[in-house]
């Protein structure tokens, strides 16, 4: 407990510590993977999960709500009047837990290892959500009462670019109504070094799919003269990165805000974790757009990559076809104030121009798009935030931007006019969207209670 | 019957037609995959198959012989001493079914419709291989002899490049013996066109195998740092062909025999029939190297293709992963006087200098390499053959090469010193290694005929 107050909440928390987790590892257990179809039950079965679960911690109304694809929660307790009113954010859906060979357990059997739980969704974000409404919970069933108005809204379909979420923004501005947006949807910078996150990227994908002739043909009898589908691909995502990185797209970087001096600096005072970063992902040498380091890379420029390419013969041994078929998967993340539906257009003029004339190209926008977010130093609730995290860890924050993307922030700021703060505890290394991803028992802790102090702070201002 | 005088042989084969189509049919049943584990039972059972059916109609000897991998069948009748010898050779291995959604009906359920059948192996090439034993019956079932010696040499493994027949051809040199070899693995121009096969493409192929990190990475958290083993095969990919067409690969060419003008000439005089070829296979245009027309990029320079491409998330949806493994299979066709060994080294050395430093590259060769072919235009095996044709046709065979591969006529010269007379009776738009094969049933029986008319003026030279 080190120098802290033992406050109620604290000890509600300590003393209820291993029921906290059995529950984290019965929610990892439903595989609520957002993007595949036959797991639809099991989305909508962590959204009754968290709707039962923030109705147990003590929330005057938690129920699921429908929306045009997996169902969302709200949850609400608004029994202090005239105090501030947060609106926390969260998702309880998954990446799918492919290549599912490389896991060392069962991706959906939680396993406590070394001070470690292993699961999909660990560490994105289930973890990061329970961790929200156990604080809540300490002070509900503690005092009765929360320091401010609290709302909940968890969604299902964050993995795959909340599609449903603008809509259910959109029609429910009222009930959302908030002064500051807490997302549970974030990190820290170390064990013991706490960050503030200042800026996320944007999203924008695209599928391209090749089409050369009516079937696959026989590479001797009409080899020389028919076209290859995947030669066509790869002619076309060859022209959109030079071989160094650099994007090559007309116009891609049109809307990108200028890196600084003062930003470049500011930014190269927080130790550089790349090295740890590429070791611990078997990387043998960074690699991307020529002229930033590799963190102002991730931070602040904009990248492309196929995440998928597939085409013609996958099997065992030998298959001698001219393919006709060929498809790859491509999503950006953009910066400020590159706008998706732009950079998507931008995209769509490159590949048809540069798409070879003897086969048919086609392209279409995948699920997901979002702007890219920024939230000023001197915002009042980044101050809270400050000095939540001050307490917990000892020591000021790093001011982190962040090379993911969390669409929610940017819509809560266009649809419902509030900024976010981000405040979660995962780290980098947790695997997030890859094989053996975990959680941090000691962050889930420390988590907690950080996130009971920031509610007072928030709650003092 | 037209103008044709009605030998023995004949009539045999017109009162048995109906049973040839049905032993046919139950070849065709079994899926004799050789590319696929999970099929080498059939493969074997189809082995079974044939030498049975060699038994029956009248060799003296018929078996199964096992080798490294799939089993061959040998079958011989030797009654015609002091007459010549011919190897007859053919393959009852097929290629795999897929795409399979594309197929009218199921590809191992033969099924006539309008004077064709259809079944994976129709085409390629289990009718050839039952005209050969057809026509053998109808001379052993009516005079008890064949005209000559006749030894028969199937294979089921000429679908993955026949591994096993080098050493099976090197350990039965005696048992093979012979003055000449015909290959039932061919075709003829037109339903009323003949053909004779002057020349074959030879084959090599390789598997290249990229990897950029140890598991897939989260494409915003290492965006703009991770490489991506995608990007680093597109552009291996993209160094080995120009948009063109044309190889870039270094020394590629080095021992291609040029084309001269009086071959170009030659192949010119045969009707162009690259439209309809384009047409049928669904084409918006040819496509390969600068400077040569279709047919002769087909019968007489090198290609190279990617056969197959996967890597990264190819499911429904978006997944935004920087994919840690990418991989392609490729083959090249070769023409006189290049040699696999040596096209696989350069290719090799290629994809190595073009591999980015950041990622890991491995090549490995795939099964299947093959010498290119040639047989002199005056060779009396060819003269044989045309004679056989002309009297079925009743016009003269265009001299024809092909772009295809069927490695053992080069195997048959190295190892067993003998020239191969191609002899088969599929066509160019049978459907081979696609979708909704299929062989003509006209074709089926002209070729029986033409058939015994081969192995007499083979016996009569």
């Amino acid at each position: 407990m080190g120098g802290f107050p033992l406050t109620a909440w604290q000890g509600y928390l300590d003393a209820h510590a291993a029921r906290f987790l059995d529950e984290f590892a019965e929610l990892l257990r439903i595989p609520s993977v957002s993007t595949s179809p036959e797991h639809q039950g099991d989305v909508r079965r962590a959204a009754q999960w968290c709707a039962a679960r923030l109705a147990a911690a003590g929330f005057s109304e938690a129920r699921v709500c429908e929306s045009g694809g997996h169902p969302l929660v709200y949850g609400e307790w608004l029994g202090a009047p005239g105090r501030p009113t947060v609106l926390i954010y969260g998702h309880f859906d998954v990446q799918p837990p492919d290549p599912i060979e490389l896991w060392q357990a069962p991706p959906f059997e939680p396993a406590v290892r070394d001070g470690r739980i292993y699961a999909r969704g660990a560490s994105d974000m289930k973890g990061n959500l329970m961790i929200a409404v156990a604080a809540c919970e300490a002070f509900l069933h503690t005092s009765g009462r929360l320091p401010l108005n609290v709302k909940f809204l968890l969604e299902g379909e964050e993995e795959v670019g909340s599609p449903s979420l603008p809509a259910f923004l959109r029609e429910h501005k009222e009930l959302l109504a908030a002064d500051l947006a807490v997302s549970a949807d974030s990190g820290q910078a170390g064990e013991e070094q706490p960050m503030l996150l200042t800026a996320l990227r944007g999203l924008a994908g695209l599928q391209i799919d090749v089409r050369s002739a009516s079937s696959d043909l026989h590479s001797g009898i009409m080899g020389g003269i028919a076209p290859n589908a995947i030669h066509a691909l790869v002619e076309i995502l060859a022209s959109l990165r030079g071989p160094d990185g650099a994007i090559l797209v007309d116009g891609f970087h049109d809307d990108v805000r200028p890196l600084g001096p003062e930003e470049r600096q500011e930014m190269a005072r927080i130790p550089d974790d790349t090295p740890a970063m590429l070791r611990h992902a078997g990387i043998r040498a960074a690699h991307g757009e020529p002229g930033y380091t590799p963190r102002e890379r991730n931070w602040a420029r904009p990248t492309l990559e196929v995440n998928g390419i597939w085409g013609g013969y996958q099997g065992d041994g030998v298959k001698t076809v001219i393919p006709c078929e060929a498809h790859a998967k491509i999503t950006c993340r953009l910066v400020p104030d590159q706008a998706p539906a732009r950079v998507l257009e931008l995209l769509e003029r490159h590949v048809h121009r540069h798409a070879p004339q003897e086969v048919e190209v086609s392209v279409r926008p995948l699920p997901g798009q979002g702007f890219p977010y920024r939230i000023p130093d001197d915002h009042p609730g980044q101050l809270a935030a400050e000095r939540a995290l001050r307490t917990v860890y000892g020591k000021a924050p790093y001011r982190y931007r962040l090379g993911a993307s969390v669409p929610v922030t940017a819509l809560l700021q266009e649809i419902l006019g509030m900024q976010t703060v981000a405040f979660g505890f995962s780290m980098f290394d947790e695997g997030m969207h890859a094989p053996n991803e975990f959680l941090r028992l000691g962050n889930f802790a420390k988590g907690q209670r950080a996130f009971c102090l920031l509610l007072e702070e928030v709650a003092s201002d």
